[in-house]
């Protein structure tokens, strides 16, 4: 069985529409995710570990925390799809892309055309780059089924 | 003797700056960095392996030849700096600093206090999160002579 | 269970004859493969991600979508079966030897006796150079059953 | 230093000219390649190891002997670069391609147009497809010096 | 699934805690710990492979038994927990954390304020430093589930 | 579940000795071994893969066929067993051993007093130097249980 | 050149004893070891990188920044070289030896006899236990020039 | 500069004439090998550590030590030469082929026809079978300067 990682932009329902999509053509792939809850993954470090008055290290146990997960399910996986959405600096997406290109594993980009240069590093790590989750889907359908 | 990568914003002299100021310390230090040369390391591809009509392509060849230098170096690394600059999207040092703690690379981040909250799962990875060369060089020193 | 991965030529139903051969004598083995059907095979890259007029990148975007399914299947194998036909250049069957070798994968090659001389580096690297799939299977019942 | 491995077509001089215009260049490089005496190269095994009456293990040894030295190289090596001819089956050539690109080192390919198609697999391996030496050398420059 | 392997003090039910809680919570997780019988834990070398009169030699022998299943475990996790507790030099624990961190597990430390300074190198290769269970079985659920 | 490798001596009933006291024991191990029929495992290559008249090629033909067995099972094992028995060589018995160590398995040996300083620098690669099957049985038991 | 890295006690002087005398002998080895300035290293994180009034988080940047040349230095060396002194939690120097063993470096262990069995996993996990400096010389000498 | 160790038999000076004839060819191979003094090696534990009464632990403590060498000398080197000689068990030997063949060294057996049945499995892992000095120097001369 197949196992993707499905990092990055975590504002719209990208993800449950690659995963409904996968089901509906019966793709035998074992989905994981970081946590898409912006609010809790922003405070996990203090709500479980106590409140921090420094901004620096309240994100810094947070971002720790978070990493366990993150590290936790690239390192198991075979494919990881990356999706950078229209707004924010989204790092993380691409520290998670560079960390994954590291591992070998193959890597999958989303993103749209304004996008394209400033992503030009990171889509040249890429096996591919797609424009949408329909794109994603058919890449992973064929890898599995060999068809399309 | 320790190797150093120095990756990232390449619109200012930081590099120049640390490295003048490790001779000064009498620091063994190998160093190494992508081309700062903006304009050049954006059309590298098609100047070496011709021109290309569609932008993802002339893009494409480019950004693959930087990686060749880039991975080489970073496989090569002890120690990776990257710094986070005022500007631009910056994802291939987000991207740099990923692969880096991927190879287990000890990362040293610089950024401004601006972009603390967006570099939070970055800052994570990192061994030290820097405001300044100043205090990247007082690490370089330190790991090297155990003093200050 | 074992894994055995099967590549190189796709002309040919030799594929099925192992897989079927291997249940008949209730041999537990993961089979897996590239794609099978040479057109889709060929045309996948513009199928899923959009036309190209230049037949290089026609044949990139194809060659790295195939290339998630035959990097996740090979790394993931513990033997990996490589059959070598009569035409074509075929220098993604020894691109996949040289690359499951590499991995420290047990090498099977398949190939008659034209190609021999050519392909002395090839079987230089592998555990068994067979004539034929018969011959295959009986290193597989071997290795599984202990018997023949 | 660099190290580059030149792999593949024994049959004209492209290596002495790629280590001729970089050491015209100043390009600290260390160049390894096989042994480019073809018949000493096929015929190695039997002259060090004695006489064998069946071909297959007269190039089986061979070929051994061989694999010393190009697995040595191409691990030692940060970048290999790879020559497709226009004449023979080369199954070594894209074997080594396939060694080293499971090693994770950057791949650069050299062949002419004719052969475009049926390398496909092994270009989308690759951070640079070339059409001729210069090109090569074009990369290693750039890749050293960030200039070109 | 999860796995997550709790080294370190012995001499409370900390892990029966986390256990307990965890299965209330419904986490998949698959937990192993060393031998929390200490005084077996002590003299399984010599109960097995015979009576030795240097407390070196009967000490080395457990150590090595002792040393099967620890390594077995901790290389098979995705996290490892390591609780330090009031007594005892505990030696075994900062090893283990040591172990765990150079195979780059997701390390998460136990211990009270008491020894803070004297495992704040510990604490530095640490994704989260808790104070007691709950906080590591909320870390635990919020690593499965995204939620807490 | 633990993955426990039995290699070494091929004439005496050991393996099954082991496996029956472990299942006696409700020990949830899954065995692997080579091929325990000598005459078999000696000519396996020939009749396979087709006569030899030399020696050295009928011999490389099955020694490279066990192989494939051996390795494959070796690098899936998290403890490998290797009893040395009282005759023969047993060359591939030390083999395996060090190809085992070298993986960072888990290595018990088992042998007579006789052979106590030939062995010397297998028996400092182990984790546990036994004179019988129980001992064996006793120590994945313990492994396993954490008990006696 | 053999790369010897000397890791625990700082309170003493034992590192020059071993390097005055490893040199006396005409060893060729390369020593490196962390900041033996206790003082400093304790407080170098807010020296470097500013103030903190939380004790966790002073000590939280000290540890991180001496990692920095702990981990390059083991991961450099080929024997690693732990010293256990009197007095002291030393939690660190038995961190090291876990790091040092999961990456698989020769582990010597120098401690005195009160100590022997609460470190006994450490010493399970050691090529040489020594009581004192000389012994370690001897074997660096042993091991360099095969003399003693 | 390629790096081979010289394992196997110390009972003749066969390290001494492979060195030499090296010499003479200007070849630049950096040589290991393990301790040529039978009874310093076999002695070298309790010489160094303190006598032991008993026979095994005054082995495993040597053992050890001369691990030390034998392990760093091996994971630096690119080629491992054993050699095979006419008496005693030499299950050492048979141990640093299996450890450099699980390191994907590139392993070369020297033997006597007596032995050939014996280490079948041995040469199956080799790069080449030798059968005396001559020989192995021919190919350390192939492989360096590609010629004969």
């Amino acid at each position: 069985m197949l196992k993707v990682y499905l990092s990055g932009e975590i504002h719209t329902n990208w993800r449950d529409d690659i995963i409904k999509k996968c089901r509906e053509e019966n793709l035998e792939i074992e989905f994981s995710s970081p946590t898409t809850n912006h609010e809790l993954s922003d405070d996990i470090g203090v709500q479980i570990l106590g409140k921090e008055d420094d901004k620096f290290w309240h994100d810094n146990k947070g971002g720790k925390i978070n990493a366990i997960r993150t590290r936790s399910f690239i390192e198991k996986s075979d494919i990881v799809v990356v999706r950078f959405g229209e707004k924010y600096k989204q790092w993380n997406a691409a520290f998670d892309a560079g960390y994954a290109s590291a591992l070998n594993k193959s890597l999958i980009i989303i993103h749209n055309d304004e996008h394209q240069h400033a992503l030009k590093e990171v889509d040249a790590a890429a096996f591919a780059v797609t424009k949408n989750v329909d794109e994603v889907v058919d890449i992973l359908k064929y890898t599995i089924k060999g068809e399309i």
